[in-house]
């Protein structure tokens, strides 16, 4: 059943995970898009702030857009979003890391502008295998709502 | 010669690309990390809030991310970023969009916690061959200052 703005109450949404990134593709993200050395060369990487190869911030997200896709939104009558309130990458993404994600929903609010939506606004925190934040992103989702959606 | 913090005044920074973005790497970013209708499926995208496919607001952030290497984040002193102050979604990225990327400094001052760094506060516009806007981004990142970077 497809999950509309009157399924999004605020509260814990859910938990999803785990994920398992492998170096391979943190270095193939990278590679594309951030080849920054942190997130490309292992020598380098131990030197960094870092102290060890880590992946890119966007690689991150993107994973994080992925699981969000499979826990709910793949289901969910979405029409965007118009961007993030807030990012913070916390600790550094590592090879191998296995990543779960809990979502909360932080506001749930009918649309001014388009009555027949609402705009939920989601908060997910992405952990390591020893419950570690990397990431936490706030960020609003407009969603149909039910009557819309049926129609 | 590496960039420094010192090299990061507040003000107009420079301006990048063309980036042309092709529409097989716009689906095959959408298809392994946001594989929403309206970035993978030309019939259900006409449909869309965004009339047409359009890529994924990550696949934007990581080709501004690459641009931004390019430009001078590959030839700076940088430790990296603690996250992204707002990140906002303007229009939609199209097959074939040639970007331009502008990039001011907003803001730089030395760190407190860490006073061989500073934090320089970016903000940069992704936008399409017309002009329109499709994504504005700020975000601090760490640069060592210049005694620091040459010790």
């Amino acid at each position: 059943m497809t999950l509309c703005f009157e399924d999004f109450p605020p509260g814990r949404f859910g938990s999803y995970g785990p994920r398992h990134v492998t170096r391979e593709e943190m270095l193939a993200f990278a590679a594309e898009f951030d080849p920054q050395p942190m997130h490309l060369d292992e020598a380098a990487a131990s030197r960094s702030m870092l102290k060890g190869l880590s992946g890119s911030g966007w690689h991150l997200c993107s994973i994080m857009m992925r699981m969000m896709f499979d826990g709910y939104i793949g289901r969910t009558a979405s029409l965007g979003s118009p961007g993030v309130n807030e990012l913070k990458w916390l600790a550094p993404l590592r090879p191998g890391d296995d990543l779960t994600l809990d979502v909360d929903v932080v506001e749930a609010r009918v649309s001014r502008s388009r009555p027949s939506t609402g705009i939920v606004t989601f908060k997910g925190i992405v952990r390591n295998a020893a419950g570690e934040a990397l990431c936490e992103m706030t960020s609003p989702i407009i969603v149909k709502r039910r009557e819309a959606a049926a129609g």
